[in-house]
């Protein structure tokens, strides 16, 4: 298990996956996406995911400069593997609702 | 997703899944298998899972008083959608050692 905690570990890694699951998005789509994120913690979790090799930064050279991210074919297959848990959350939804804390 | 990330979001609680996975465990074996974690997080992550249904919470009237504490049928469901995610970090380990820092 520790790998995969070492690489989605931390309160925003998962959602990211989430987000970066649809396509490539920029930073300011992602954050608005994930409310309450930082700036600096949402740079700090992609620069993470980068360094593992399950981001992919694009930088297209226009004016101005525009940056997307997105999945690395590692990054999918580690979102497959994600998919089990989104699953189990759908399954147990009802069980769940009312005990977690709002 | 987002119901599973409330689960076992955070830093602590995967790696408390993988523990408590192995069967009924007492608060100081867990400490010392979570490298680094402090009596009042783990407690906290504990209480949370609790109120979650994941675990469960026996407490055995010897003296001195012994609780363990050991997943729910609820938390073997998550723990089965959890594998997914350690097969994927035993599938890809050469991939992702040397990437991830220290």
């Amino acid at each position: 298990m520790s790998l995969a905690i070492d690489v989605v570990g931390g309160k925003w890694k998962m959602h990211l996956m989430w987000v970066l699951a649809e396509g490539p998005v920029r930073f300011g789509q992602i954050r608005r996406k994930l409310d309450g994120v930082s700036e600096k913690v949402l740079a700090e979790n992609l620069r993470q995911l980068e360094a593992s090799g399950i981001v992919h930064r694009e930088l297209y050279a226009e004016v101005p400069p525009r940056v997307e991210y997105s999945l690395t074919p590692l990054g999918l297959t580690l979102n497959d593997a994600l998919a089990a848990l989104e699953t189990w959350g759908d399954q147990h939804r009802e069980e769940l609702a009312g005990r977690l804390q709002p």
